[in-house]
């Protein structure tokens, strides 16, 4: 391999486009694992509401329902398990591996949980908000999932489909608690205050969660999601939880608020099928693109390489600025080499360049949303470990502490992670 | 495969530790390459150097020298595309490898473009500054090189490191640069006022360059850089060389500047190499580390398996909170399994999951220096491609911009970048 030897810049040139195709296959996979996490945790859902049902009506509700709810988690978590599979045998060409893997091995930690805890349940051996707990554990640590995927995703529009699925499913999860949650307080009759104010934080984060979709999501999705308007009687029920005092619940509203809320989860699980849909659909088709480049890019290149002639002045002399080509333009034709050769390269490496320059740089742009993101659910995180805090009273502080400075949620984040060293150890 | 067995999510988490070992040993292999990236710079610098004296003695200076500095490139190149080789075959798991090919793709470019140079030079056929462009550009490709590796690398404290030496390499880039102009400016007679500039300009961004570095650096290369005296007689030439006008300059002032600069940019050379050694160190040091936690994570999770026994309720009922680990206790002896199983297993899933994600902490907070550096070296991209302006006048464009509006030059940039579509292709 020698420098002067044009073809060896061709090779590299080949190999970049080689492994930008490579790692849009490699998306088209991760891709059906968020798929895959998705029928997974709508399933999660469905067995924790209909868990809480039957918990919180001392067994009276949904007790032959329970078998089916976990027939169908048990069928979507072989299908999760077998794209896990494929993760596993992609390991040495996953971008951060080491970190997908460890998320991975929390997802499965915590579905391991669940066999045992249905046990419990039916046993009606375990109270209804660790059994709530440990199910929404579950589906938190598979959302993280999708979310390291989203995150090391290098192709800007699949990047972009990605955040919105992830934001749209954890919209979706938030709804979910708000109906599991509901679920529980009608069957044991009421709501409690602090149950009340749960109830707030979660239907004030979905809309954030469904904000960031919005923004991030394509024309027909977005048209799909703000269609979709929330049933008149759910938003009644609403309003009844969050106002109405214990003991003074409808008979039977907690089957009638299940329904609903099952009604409006099943619609957003649709929507979540049509991103899931749209976003393979854009991997197939940017895969394509890909191919049709590397072709076009091998036909580009072959005839610019000089017969093999045992000189090794290189192809420097015929190009690099136009001035310096006229000066080398009398060695031409002793060479053998078409004089175009340099210009040719020089263009096809600039346009390489140019491309994955502009590709990075819409990617960065993406990544500072995100990050924002990040840092405020790691400084989430800090308080709920330092603190005991649950997630909303977590939010609701740095919410507070944004208020009372008048600064960016993610300036209060920022500042908290940057102090995290002085928290110490919460063991 | 299944979820219940708990020696599925043993093996992804020892999946996730193997995948940081082996990213580890990659950077090594990265660390190898900038070393050889280092060497092959610091001698086309002197390369370009000594061809300046040439070119502008008219060939009075250093005709005999040119092969030889001839023969250092090409032993350093050489050393270079072995290395450069090694990449080749880590195509598939390396991070971001569509860029670093492309990148490499233009730094053999650059490369190729020199022995034909070369000619053009000893048959005086190539004004300087054209020559000394050409040298330039084949340098900068390589620095680009080295930053893509740098910002790829997931180990905060390599990264660290790797970000110490680029910088620190970029700051010698600009030394040879300052040696470079005034080797040729001496040997013409005088410095233009535009050339004043240029050397002005070369020795603050010099500064800035050296700044980052002491900000990145470990203590003893630090210690090392600020013990490093600048020259009096050279401060001198300096001196001169911004105020006395042309034809007004000492005898051979061009041989005393350049062996002046060279002691200097050499004694750079030095700290250089003890950077780069350092770095490997560190590396060596970080994949042993690594080597002996993948064996400590094994010993840890062989003998807390199960004996095999078709039971497929999972390690569930043992563990999980501890109050669920005491409500399925009395099912313990009846199941074979050590009861520490899910308790130790949780500890070190959490453990791996909180040591990445506060390496990942870390990094964020680097790369968000690293980011600003970016933005601004690409919106001074910007204004070099649409403005046809130099990498010093792109730079005082954005500072005097930032100046003027009182506001951090990373802001200009930004929201230079943020309007680059405005601004249209340059063809």
């Amino acid at each position: 391999m020698t420098v002067a030897d044009p073809s060896t810049t061709i090779r590299f040139l080949m190999a970049s486009r080689q492994c930008e195709l490579n790692s849009l296959r490699g998306l088209l996979q991760s891709g059906e694992l968020v798929g895959r996490i998705s029928q997974l945790v709508h399933m999660l859902q469905r067995e924790r509401g209909t868990t809480n049902l039957f918990l919180c009506s001392g067994g009276r509700l949904c007790a032959d329902e329970l078998s089916l709810r976990e027939q169908d988690v048990t069928q979507a978590q072989a299908q999760f398990m077998a794209q896990v599979g494929v993760l596993e045998q992609r390991a040495a060409s996953l971008p951060q591996a080491s970190r997908l893997f460890s998320r991975t091995a929390s997802v499965l930690y915590s579905l391991g949980l669940l066999p045992g805890l249905r046990q419990q349940i039916r046993q009606h051996n375990l109270p209804q908000p660790d059994a709530m707990a440990a199910f929404s554990e579950a589906i938190r640590h598979l959302l993280t999932l999708v979310f390291e995927v989203s995150d090391t995703a290098a192709e800007p529009v699949i990047a972009r489909a990605l955040i919105a699925m992830f934001s749209f499913m954890q919209g979706k999860e938030l709804a979910g608690q708000e109906r599991a949650l509901g679920a529980a307080a009608f069957a044991a009759g009421g709501f409690s205050p602090t149950e009340q104010q749960t109830l707030l934080d979660l239907i004030e984060r979905q809309e954030r969660c469904f904000d960031t979709f919005v923004s991030f999501a394509d024309d027909d999705n977005r048209a799909a999601w703000q269609a979709l308007v929330t049933d008149r009687e759910f938003e009644r029920l609403r309003r009844l939880a969050c106002t109405r005092l214990p003991g003074n619940m409808p008979p039977d509203g907690s089957l009638h608020w299940f329904a609903l809320a099952t009604t409006r989860i099943d619609a957003m699980k649709q929507i979540e099928d049509n991103l899931e849909q749209a976003l393979m659909r854009l991997c197939r088709e940017r895969i394509a693109a890909a191919e049709q480049a590397c072709l076009d890019q091998q036909a580009d290149v072959s005839g610019l390489l000089p017969t093999p002639d045992g000189d090794d002045h290189g192809y420097s002399v015929f190009i690099a600025a136009p001035d310096m080509a006229e000066a080398g333009a009398g060695w031409l034709d002793s060479d053998g080499v078409r004089p175009q050769l340099g210009r040719s390269l020089l263009s096809l490496v600039q346009q390489q360049a140019r491309r994955l320059q502009s590709l990075d740089n819409e990617l960065a742009e993406m990544r500072a949303t995100l990050s924002e993101r990040k840092q405020i659910d790691r400084a989430k995180g800090l308080l709920m470990q330092h603190r005991g805090l649950s997630e909303e009273e977590a939010y609701n502080t740095l919410r507070r502490m944004a208020m009372n400075q008048n600064k960016k949620l993610v300036e209060i984040a920022a500042a908290m992670l940057a102090v995290a060293d002085v928290l110490g150890d919460p063991d």
